[in-house]
C-alpha cells in the first residue's frame, strides 16, 4: 500500500475545527470508528488516511489534504467516489477540490475513446473550435428534428446533438427517430455528426448503443450523473463510440461553493476519467452562474495532461451570440466546441443560416 | 397527455423573482428554449411545463410548483431526474422539495422487493425495531470480520452489513469474503442476516449480485448514489434481493438547505421509487447536523402510501447509543431498524454483548 491518492478539501475554519475535520474525514472514509477506537496498529497505519495541516485559504475556510492509500480506490470510478467523497458528502460546508492520482489508479483507465485528435480526424476539422448544436425542442416531430439537423448539416455545422429532454419512451420510439435523423443528416454528405441522447431504462443503454452505431453513427450525448459515472465508463469502455457528457442533475454538486465538488474537478476530471470525450457545462454569462474562471479550469482540467488519457473537449454552452465570438476564441482557444442552441435555431434564415453565421466567425 | 407530475420547489425571492425562476424551470426542463422562441403552438401547450404562482416560506424564499405533462418522465427513473432536476439542478438556490405522482407513472415501478413486511416474514421478527451494525473496519482480515459478524448473530442481530467502505478489489476477492463471512453467520443458525456491498465495476455488479444470492444470502447493502439510482432499480427488478441503500456521495443534494433535494424526498421517496427496501440516513445528533424533523420527514416517506409500492424502511445510524434508545423508540417506532456501528462493536464484551444490549432496549 506505498502508492497514495491525494484529496484536497477546502472545509469551514478556525484552523483547529478544519484540523479536525480533516482527521474525521480521514477516519470516515476508511474505518468509519470513532477516534478512540483501539484499531489494531496494521490498520491505522496502512489503512486510515493521513490528514495534512490547514493551510487558509478565502472566506475563513481551509484547505487540507488528505492522504489515503491508493489501493482503496483500485482503479475504480465507484470506489473513488465513496473514497473521496462518500460520507464527507454529507457534511455540511465540505467541499472536494482537487484530487491527486498515482499513475497506478490513472492507468487502470482508459479514458477518452477518440479525445481531441480523434474527434478532429473523423471530423477532418483542423486547427478551428467545433460548432455543435442541439435538436429541440421536445415535442417536435421526427420530420421536424430531421430537417433542422440536416439545415445545420449544410450550414457547417459539426455535431448536431439530441436535446438532453429529449427522452424515448420505447426502443422502437428511438429507434425510429435516430434513424431518421441519421439519415437526414447522411443525406446532405457533409462531415457532419449526429449524437442522440442515450438514455432510457439502464438494462437497455447498452444495446441502444450498438443500434446508434450500427447506424452509422459515431458517438451519443449522455447524462453521467443520471446514467452514473461508472455506467459511462462500462459503456465507453465496451464501444468504441464518442461520449458527449451533458452536467443534467449534477449542479447540486458544484453549484453553491461551500460544498460539493469543484466545477473543475468534477466536469473536467472526473468527466474525462469516465471516458467522456467531450464535456458540456454552461458558460459564463449564460443563465447558470458559472465564472469565467471557473469555465477556464474546466477547459485547462479536460484538456491538460492526466497519465496517460487522451484530453477531452470542452464544450461551453448557453448563451451564446454572434457577438462574443472573439471571447469565446480567447477563453477556450481552438480546442473547444461551440454549443449554440437556441441563437442557432433563432436565426432569421434558419439554422443553416445560423450555422454559416457562426462558422463565419470561428477562427481558421 | 392529460396525467400530470407536479414538482415542487424552494426558490429564492422577492415574488417576481420566484415567478420567473418557475416560468425558466418549465421552459428549461421541457423545451430548453428562449421565453421569446416562436414556438409551435401545440408544444406551448402540450410540452411547456405549467408554472404556478409563488407563495412565500421561510427565509425570503418560495415555494412554487410546476405542472409538468407526466408523460415526460414515462414511469423512468432516469428520465424523472432529468424532467424535474436536470438543468434546474444547476441554478443556485433552487431546491427541488416534494413531487406528485400520477398513478400511471408510479404503477410503471416495481418498488421494494421485500418492503416492511418481507423482511419481518425473512427474519420472523415482528411488533419492534430491527438491530443491524456494520462490518468494519477496512482493512480487517476476513478472519476478523467473520468472527465480529457471527457474535452479532449470537447477540440476536438482526441484519448485519459491510461497511460501504469495504469494496473489493476483484470479484475473487469478493466472492472470497463474502463465503466466509456468510458460513460463519449461517453457523451460528440464528436468522440473522448478512448484506455484502454490492460495489465494484459496472458490468459486475449483476454477476456478483448473482453470486451473493446464490450463497444463500437474501439481500446487499448498495450506494445508490455511486452506481446511479437506476442501477439498483435495474438490479432490484431483474433479482429478488433485500436492497438496503446506503447514502454515500448523495450528500450533496441535500446537506445544504439551501438548494439541491430534500432530505426526505431524496433518501424517502426516490430511493424507495428505486427499488430500496432499506433507506440509511445519518440519525440527528450525530455527526452530519441531520435535524430530528428531516430524519422523522424520511422515515414518513419511506413508509406512507406511494401508489402500490411497498412501504420501505428507514434506518437511522450513527451516533446512537444504549441511552437513547426511547427516543429512537419515540421518533421512528417498530418499523425502523437501529443501525448501530461503532457502539455496538466497542462494548466492553464486544459484538455479541453489544447487540444482546441494544437488543434489551428495544420495545417488544
Amino acid at each position: 500500500m506505498s502508492e497514495r491518492l491525494i484529496a484536497v478539501y477546502e472545509v469551514p475554519g478556525p484552523a483547529a475545527e478544519a484540523e479536525k475535520t480533516a482527521r474525521a474525514i480521514a477516519f470516515e472514509e476508511t474505518v468509519e470508528l470513532p477516534f478512540e477506537f483501539p484499531l489494531p496498529a496494521r490498520i491505522r497505519e496502512e489503512i486510515v488516511g493521513r490528514p495534512g495541516a490547514p493551510s487558509p485559504v478565502a472566506n475563513g475556510r481551509f484547505r487540507v489534504e488528505v492522504d489515503f492509500p491508493a489501493a482503496l480506490a483500485g482503479g475504480r470510478i465507484g470506489a473513488l467516489l465513496n473514497l473521496v467523497f462518500g460520507n464527507a458528502s454529507i457534511w455540511p460546508g465540505v467541499r472536494l477540490t482537487d484530487i491527486r492520482f498515482p499513475d497506478s489508479f490513472l492507468s487502470a483507465l482508459r479514458g477518452p475513446n477518440y479525445g481531441v485528435a480523434g474527434l478532429r480526424a473523423l471530423l477532418g476539422a483542423h486547427g478551428r473550435p467545433l460548432l455543435a448544436t442541439a435538436l429541440k425542442p421536445m415535442g417536435s416531430t421526427e420530420e421536424e428534428l430531421a430537417e433542422s439537423a440536416a439545415a445545420f448539416a449544410r450550414g457547417g455545422g459539426d455535431i448536431v446533438k439530441d436535446d438532453q429532454n429529449i427522452v424515448d419512451a420505447s426502443f422502437s420510439s428511438f429507434r425510429s427517430r435516430v434513424s431518421r435523423i441519421a439519415a437526414a443528416v447522411a443525406r446532405e454528405k457533409t462531415p457532419c455528426l449526429y449524437f442522440p441522447h442515450l438514455s432510457g431504462p439502464q438494462e437497455e443503454l447498452e444495446e441502444r448503443l450498438r443500434f446508434v452505431l450500427g447506424e452509422g453513427l459515431k458517438g451519443v450525448l449522455i447524462c453521467p450523473a443520471v446514467v452514473g459515472l461508472d455506467a459511462m465508463r462500462a459503456l465507453a469502455d465496451r464501444r468504441r463510440a464518442v461520449f458527449m457528457a451533458h452536467p443534467a442533475y449534477s449542479g447540486s454538486l458544484y453549484a453553491e461553493r461551500s460544498h460539493g465538488i469543484e466545477h473543475s474537478l468534477y466536469l473536467g476530471t472526473l468527466m474525462r476519467l469516465s471516458g467522456a470525450d467531450i464535456t458540456v457545462f454552461p458558460n459564463a454569462g449564460g443563465r447558470f452562474a458559472f465564472t469565467p474562471e471557473e469555465c477556464r479550469d474546466i477547459a485547462a482540467r479536460s484538456r491538460s495532461a492526466l497519465g496517460g488519457l487522451l484530453p477531452a473537449w470542452p464544450a461551453p454552452g448557453g448563451g451564446m451570440n454572434l457577438d462574443n465570438a472573439a471571447a469565446m476564441t480567447h477563453d477556450f482557444g481552438a480546442d473547444a466546441i461551440w454549443l449554440v442552441g437556441g441563437r442557432l435555431l433563432m436565426h432569421p434564415g434558419g439554422p443553416e443560416a445560423g450555422a454559416r453565421a457562426f462558422r463565419e466567425k470561428m477562427p481558421d
